[in-house]
């Protein structure tokens, strides 16, 4: 069987795993207060470029969203997202169950414009009865988005801008941000994300790691208390260092940059190779998920031999599919399918 | 340097390790609904001897309280717990951060009495104005408690028989239950648990694992929307095999009986090396965690060579200290500090 | 000056203050549990048809929905609403401040139809990944709408069968059911309403009280413990006995009906006007809101004489407003007000 | 029946009632934007003497606690409160209930004092696991106590002190400030109120008001948005006027004053004739709540004639009892109390 359903199926990289190994038997502090944890700080800080950030290392992307988002946003405010966005669909209303409405803009495959960001503050304020209504308070997007979409550095900048013209900051979900860096076409770089970004997280989950999510916060003034905020939401891993020694393997000799090549070119094999057998590719991306369109005896015939799942509902005719690749994509996996395809 | 700081300074026993090794490469689909995962649950229900009882993996400890609590009280009932409960002292108020009041009891070596219970539950309802007042929704206790003593089974018996003539639930935190099971003289079994509490959780980060915490639910009316409910609290790995191969490895071959014996037995050997040299026992404990009376002086040459924490603030002539054992406390390191304390 | 802002602009129907007037001097016990307030409940489950009927009264229009909400969802539900209801809109995130999220759905003219609701449940509970979705809980209807219109006999009960069907409440909110129930066609009955809702409020604050709502709960598993959940949600008012008084006072001798069809009446006879002099009637709402587009001259000149809001941002040219009525609108304003549109 | 029970048995004081039945016709706008409100504030402005104070009116005092609180507080912090604080009692889990621990501090007869606020302080921080426990982020206090006494201007002064030294704000539930004011030997005025406190509200539901309680905030960085905060409480009343001309009236002519007077003087003669009839005065207080202990077969008899309530349980020979004046107690009232005890 040929799996492709997800970038979360199979364990950690080598590298990271044998991290793990090599160290199982030490005795360190907990909560992150190890000497692996700071040396993966450190390594982080220099590779997003600021030396004063907060770096702390969270367990799962849920639990970094809804942590970083409720001790951002006070208490009268909601977070701008897409509609297709991960915290507004997919987090069994993890941000509401913190108290915070989640204001959905429209989206073109999972991006937001900053002329609709724009558009939302100012008609919200326009609004004689405002007070009445959630207030913007931050803004929350995926970088790749979960359309596999990335959005270019003049983007990010306009975004980014129109959030600080507004006083509000932007939050960066970067659960596959290993995959955006590395991204065909792809013209930012961790330092813009940092840059731009007044918080963000580098997700390890699904770029190589068992699990682990990096929350980084440049705007010094945002987030004074994170430690206990990250007990409070039941993020606060005990064994700590296990985190810090897994990105600080994966920003180690080039790991995280290594994994989201290599993801990001088997995904463009699979791409071409569905586009050469004459299927629609739904959506042009860049990054390591790939969306095609399926008649439904192909997706049959296919799932004998190959694991993946529906975007969405199946059709009468013909469905939307999702085939997503990782650091565990082997080559010769691709090729078998590229041999199914044939 | 010989460590006894806490049951969490290693990784996980090289058991549990080597399934994560072992299985690294799979692939299996996420959140639990593996085949492993499925496993650990079997195993689980057969060594709790209740067929249908609903088993869970989480990552860690407050948030396992957390979840559970949030899940089964109603909006405008709290929780009772020892005032030195762990969900009243050291989670940053993740139980009020979901709604909720920890209602607290006196305690005696972080014990509450069946009596103490009762006469709240009298008391609260007794009082004219109880309406205004916040209902004690359910009860919590640890097993073993911050205190490293054990509720005798008689004692949970009383408690549970309390619990349930005033129609709420006994929920018991099992973080070190694995060394509460082999505490010297325990007379109460892992069936006994499941039999007395509506709910519970049996703790593997302290207990062999590198993380992960396995909530069981034996009381079928109490919670049924467990899913999303752990997803929702950010509490549901990706990767969920990783907490089920974690506990199928520690509910195969004894090795969770095995690991609590051990840690006790290293345990009862400082408790006692510390007494024959002529040292307060502060706390009579059966666990893995020991409480001693030491003057500053002996603290402070100990500690050139052992690692352990302050129980409280340090006393102008003579503190209390606690020692802590695990599966990766050591034969040899046990040795050496008999050797030092003589 | 004539005023048609809202139905909140003056004091109380002169019976109801009256009413507290009278009462003024005397000393009862707090919190609603006087004998104004119990002869009020009495009145109100004779007059909905249901003996045995929770009555609680709360002071307006957003506590009420918070708590009646809060109280009947469990943790990991949200509540379904229109995208045009007052819960999704206008409450300043009161429903997400207890944790819930409000599921929108479309609507016509502020009406969601029962085809919506089991279209979204169905695609829902399809949808593999639902339990990583908020489920839905409850249907939250106003009746009649924010924009006036009001749902007949025949759709409230296709929304009450399929919500029962599907095994959720159905929560009404009548912040102007006074208007609603007198509204020109309307074919349904208060006893309807206690018959097809779970739960539903009729609104004291903007039919002739100074404030005040009366929360039904017809359902009688649903919310057991309404006293401490008021009082939580800040929603217990002390001299209780004010709100059992008013609605004493509406539901004797027919007033709440009287109200309702004065203004109604008052309303219909607004729009004619409008609609004879030549504008637009945006929505054709049969209650005590009516909704015009004017060019914005029209506007301008009128609003020397005519106190009234803009419903939405103002246009380039014409703009849509609202006029609303109440048992405070004089039939010599309304005479004044055609004259002016002659 | 002589009625001492509590002070919000009776309406209002008559000058407050006459206001509203005076204005009652009269259209405004809603939520507080009224002229009326506007002069209101301006009176409390003038009365508490800071021109730039927000002043924000409520409906009732838990709603305002709750408000306020969670207002000020970040995610992570608790609010310091006596043991027997209103608002660690007596709000059914309000403050929990929107995510915020209440840290309890001992108490002599409702005052807590300035040294145990410093020594909870610098022993929390002096813990080393303070960041997994919840960090004091406020202080509330009480003036009057639920017991009746009132802090000093030196202890308020020190309580002041020991806040804004260790960087929390205070918080003054002032429910029966009022009778504080004019308490027997009070040394503070409402000036002092407000240049010690950062927030505080002037309670009128309990001192002539229908209901209604003015949250003033004078730190100007501690709470920018109130009017969504309060509207997300569901604590707006649609027809806010009826707020702002309670108040006017309750700060014209000294009324305030008056009836805080009358009360008191009401409160110290009942005080006197108990004494005098020679039964213990368990709490020297010197405000409209007095508090004895009384022979159980006294009680029956004076229940005949005079409604009042117990303070805790029923003992088994004695037991102590709570009376209560407020401006409606009458001289005649209390001459004929002072008749039965003779």
């Amino acid at each position: 069987m040929l799996y492709f359903d997800s970038d979360y199926m199979a364990g950690a990289h080598p590298e990271v795993l044998q991290a793990l190994v090599d160290t199982n038997l030490e005795h360190t502090v907990g909560y992150g207060n190890d000497a692996y944890s700071e040396r993966a700080r450190e390594l982080m800080r220099r590779a997003i470029g600021v030396d004063d950030a907060q770096v702390m290392f969270l367990v799962g992307g849920t639990q970094t969203n809804a942590t970083a988002i409720d001790g951002v946003l006070r208490r009268h405010e909601g977070v701008l997202a897409a509609e297709s966005g991960h915290i507004a669909v997919h987090e069994s209303g993890a941000i509401e169950a913190s108290g915070h409405k989640v204001l959905t803009l429209p989206h073109r495959d999972g991006k937001v414009s900053a002329e609709d960001v724009a558009r939302y503050i100012r008609e919200f304020y326009a609004d004689e009865t405002y007070q009445h209504m959630v207030a913007p308070g931050m803004l929350y997007i995926s970088q790749p988005t979960e359309y596999g979409t990335v959005y270019s550095l003049r983007e990010l900048e306009m975004l980014s801008t129109v959030c600080h013209d507004n006083n509000i900051p932007l939050y960066i979900d970067g659960a596959r941000l290993g995959y955006g860096l590395m991204a065909e076409g792809a013209d930012f770089t961790l330092k813009d994300i940092a840059r731009l970004a007044d918080i963000f997280y580098i997700g390890g989950t699904k770029v190589g790691a068992l699990f682990g999510e990096a929350l980084v916060v440049t705007n010094k003034s945002l987030l004074n208390h994170l430690f206990p905020l990250v007990k409070q939401h039941g993020a606060l891993l005990a064994k700590g260092r296990l985190l810090g020694l897994q990105f600080e393997a994966l920003f180690s000799d080039g790991l995280y940059e290594r994994i989201g090549r290599h993801a990001v070119a088997m995904a463009v094999r699979i791409r071409e190779a569905f586009r050469r057998a004459g299927y629609e590719v739904v959506i042009e991306s860049p990054t390591n998920q790939q969306f095609f369109r399926l008649p439904n005896d192909v997706i049959d015939r296919l799932r004998e031999q190959v694991s993946f799942d529906y975007w969405g509902p199946r059709g009468e005719h013909d469905s939307v599919v999702r085939f997503v690749t990782s650091w565990a994509t082997t080559e010769q996996s691709v090729e078998m399918l590229e041999g199914i395809l044939k």
